[in-house]
């Protein structure tokens, strides 16, 4: 099976990249950056020397395969799509282009009018976990959104079993400084960077639309987020608070997640009764595709505080991809994502 | 005037030392560490090398002065006050063991009955910007929590006017490691602290008390706390969740801000339009007194976000310390903490 | 094949177990650990959930197996060796106790008198790019020095071929805080360790004895170690200073290295003229077997500086451990061990 | 006293404000910046809020003071030393336009042609320890290079009693990331520089003229100098390889320390037997004008490694540059500068 990575010289490319060349049922073929055409991709993501030898192309230059990923800034997606579809038959686009169903969202919070809004019924939100059977069938499923992932996951038994109190969340996501791309910038620049704690987006967060859309279990949930950058290259951790409708305990939410993700093979219950590692840590998942989750009930109120780490470039983004192909061919779902991360 | 720092071994005594040794009024007589006693208090605090000869004495030892600081783990000061009273006419103990006026939140959050139930009432909680008229006359000022500083000054204003629904606040604390204290342990060796974002009390923080008692303003609010642990040693940034009885926009929240706070000499509101440090950073104060607060307004809800920063060993503890001792004495209130900061 | 790890709850033998738990052709039966024993391995090393189910055990349980892993502390598994060769056929211990042939070098370096002197001339230094041959027949391999190990693969080329003037070389090793083992202590507490570039064995580092003995082509090398402590978990970056006999050019140069290193699966050189990657990295081999070794010729004298970098619990210590081990039952070297690091 | 500050908005720049503005006895009355005339200079060094309202001026706006400190980047100095003598009648210059005596370096080392060379005579090198007395009545002085500082200070009195061999010294300085400047860029984008321990300029360091210029004690020295990025904002470390002429044991070598900088107020030589601070360490004098300098003797050889730390926004930059300030004026010369470091 051949595969192209379109915008691959960005970091969710370079990790697609990188899984792909370890996959044993895939070829990638293909590997576009306008910018470093012609150059090895291993100059770029020096991680992959001695695994690839391969060097971009260009878009122009696409050959068909059967599968692409996109991984084009948000709003260049949409524009290439039909164009890409000539190319190859099924699409993975990792950017938010296709991520909502409703195409009001898109002026509302990413401030363009969506130009096919019937794609946006034909694709697929790309969380295996909520959509598997969907995906499986879809020419063009979407990637996720890194925040919203965390977010989504570790919510989505509580949302589908109608257990939160006026289905509200107050989330607040701890992300690390990959998640803001590769292009440099002040606020990514080292001293100004390094150390820092930095609310930079206290509301109005644009993944807000994903986790309304994904959480919504017949009611439209109120969802108040907020994003704090913290000293981590790779990683979100999401602390999340809900209001039960009913004191549950611990046991009893224990059996609402087990139901739902029991069998899921990227996603681990985390909660410890002692020891350094009793909650989800970004840390551990750094370099896998797993989703720990683990919550805490407030002894002196009715909240619920629900934690969930992923690796923001693999479950949040690349390793979501790739899991959604392997889905889509009907290849293990774990293969190339077995990487279990290091300790310490 | 002669003073003392009981506890000086510690992060926390070791920053008073710091402090008093620049400062032109008093003079550090002495200072004790049962485990390090006859060494060199710079030999445990580095940075002071040159700046100061002194050496650990032993409780025992201690001579009569003006005033003492207790930097001792809770439960320790309360049993040694009326002894430390012989000693110096004025103490400001840095515990939880004065902090809270009701002695029955000594059993819920700290598991000791309080033997001292009458001292609560003449002990001042030592925040300045909130009792500066108590703390002069006061003979026992308690020290504050860190965690609870944020939150406090962050919130104080909304809650004083009466602007907040429910008198509820999700607050999230994400703490520096210093905050743990200098004994080692594996959570926080190197190989594991490092790098992690880690939610460590996602409820149950003691510091709830503290906060609840500060911010009743006739009226008992509800406080969710939750603390993670990030990647940098010193600092504290809060972000709090409020929801707004009434639709305020930003100047109305600036004025409520600027009257209460407009001409403390440590507080700064920090909310820029625009550019990299439009909201508050722990890393802007560290190693200085100021607790720096902004505030967002959710444009798609009635939530208010407010973040507020400090350096926990400095406002969150040794520096609202310093600057209660200038307050008692009458000294310029920013004596010994002119420090403004670093950056990068 | 079945395979035990003794000393695991430890980071390298944590790292071992996490290798061989993805090993096609080998099965981790047994994981010892006196203080944990009973304990899920998973509970020591998160990264491990979902992955093994596997308990630690106790030496005293040990079964028969094909081979075992020592990685227990310097000077235990010389006393136990003979214990665990009646368990096991082969072994390979990773402890400094089998590394040096001569036995007068332990007393000098390690403190203790070697009661098996024999054994260390059966033990072979497991190093498979230097001694591969050797390797494949011994029933007793070596585990090798973290930081000796970054030294001797970036200078092995020359020395072989006789190009160091003087046969000495100054090199300064920078390492990571997993280094220093899983145990806390004031030196590793996160606020002091957080952040810190410091130099912690100037002088009088042990590895020297094993640089030497590596180095030793027909004449014993003088070698200058200097060891600093920098701010990150796992890697070592070796920046090693010779001065060359002739002037040779960096073509001439490349050449000796690819000759020696040219089919080495783990080794790669890494030179170029422009870009952030030119040299090599710890940060782009963390998690993976890789040593990259670059080098430059200093234009305004006759010195080359030589710089490696290395993952200090893989190619320093369970990396090259497990690389040993397929060396010894024929399988494909990289078994295992193919994970590519990750950018960024 | 008026003094203003050309190039105010780089890191540098923003020290030398943050030092004035606590300086009793100068009065700070411009600051320029080409790109960020009329904003706030707390706009750009958010430390400096409630500090200062000064906005940045123009070059072309510039009023006659008593000092001007330029900031400005190599080569720029050189061009408007005339134009800004004509401002004010004494000058400290902290590029490294005015730092080498010998013409002939600079197309060597910087790659232009000294149109000044005459003022290369009349220029002082910067640095209080070793040019008191000249500094005193210059009315040009140069600020220091930070690397070429700390090692120059480590080693000059070595250098200076003719006890090193040869002459020679192989230097290693590790560095934090302001080093490199405001300006973001790829090596600087906090993903690609968090964590990394990088060999940036393994050979051919600018500042090796600086060096050999400073320690030439009659005989010109062979400085070997490379440099490491580490994982900090602020600080240098450099660990300096020396060999002996005769074998001194650690006594001497203090004495000779305690010779040339026992009434040194910004030296501190840092030497102790045991624990985790033995050795200078960058983290320590972060924020402080202090050069901490340690040794070792190798017992093996005839080796002595010289380290030594400072912040190379101080000691290394604007520290020293207000340092020679008040030597020049005859304040004492730690006013404003005494700072002590932080710990942890």
């Amino acid at each position: 099976m051949k595969v192209g990575v379109v915008g691959a010289s960005g970091y969710v490319g370079g990790e697609i990249v990188r899984l792909l060349s370890a996959h044993p049922y895939v070829q990638l073929v293909q590997a576009t950056s306008e910018s470093r055409a012609g150059k090895y991709v291993a100059s770029v993501h020096p991680n992959l020397r001695k695994r690839t030898t391969l060097r971009f192309s260009k878009i122009a230059d696409l050959e068909p395969c059967d599968l692409l990923f996109l991984a084009l800034p948000h709003g260049r997606a949409v524009g290439l799509i039909q164009h890409m579809r000539a190319i190859a038959p099924r699409i993975v686009d990792l950017s938010a282009d296709f991520r909502l169903k409703q195409k009001t969202e898109y002026p509302k919070w990413y401030g363009y009018e969506h130009p096919h809004p019937s794609l946006l019924e034909e694709a697929v939100y790309g969380l295996p976990e909520l959509h598997r059977q969907q995906i499986r069938d879809a020419w063009l499923v979407s990637g996720v959104g890194c925040l919203a992932t965390s977010v989504i996951l570790g919510l989505a038994p509580l949302f589908k079993h109608g257990l939160v109190r006026e289905h509200m969340v107050i989330a607040e996501g701890k992300l690390g400084s990959s998640a803001g791309g590769s292009a440099p910038s002040l606020a990514s620049h080292h001293p100004e960077r390094s150390g820092v704690v930095r609310s930079y987006e206290p509301t109005g967060h644009r993944h807000t639309a994903e986790i309304c859309q994904e959480l919504a279990f017949g009611k439209s949930p109120a969802v108040m987020l907020s994003a704090t950058a913290c000293e981590m290259v790779r990683g979100i951790l999401s602390t999340c608070h809900v209001f039960l409708k009913h004191d549950l305990d611990d046991k009893a939410i224990w059996r609402v997640y087990r139901e739902e993700y029991g069998d899921e093979p990227f996603i681990r219950i985390v909660k410890e009764r002692q020891g350094v590692y009793r909650y989800p840590e970004p840390k551990i998942v750094a370099g896998s595709n797993f989703c720990d989750i683990g919550f805490e009930r407030d002894p002196h109120s009715d909240r619920l505080v629900v934690i969930s780490a992923i690796d923001n470039l693999m479950k949040g983004a690349a390793g979501s991809a790739v899991q959604a192909m392997n889905v889509m061919f009907g290849f293990e779902e774990t293969t190339a994502l077995e990487f279990t991360g290091l300790h310490p």
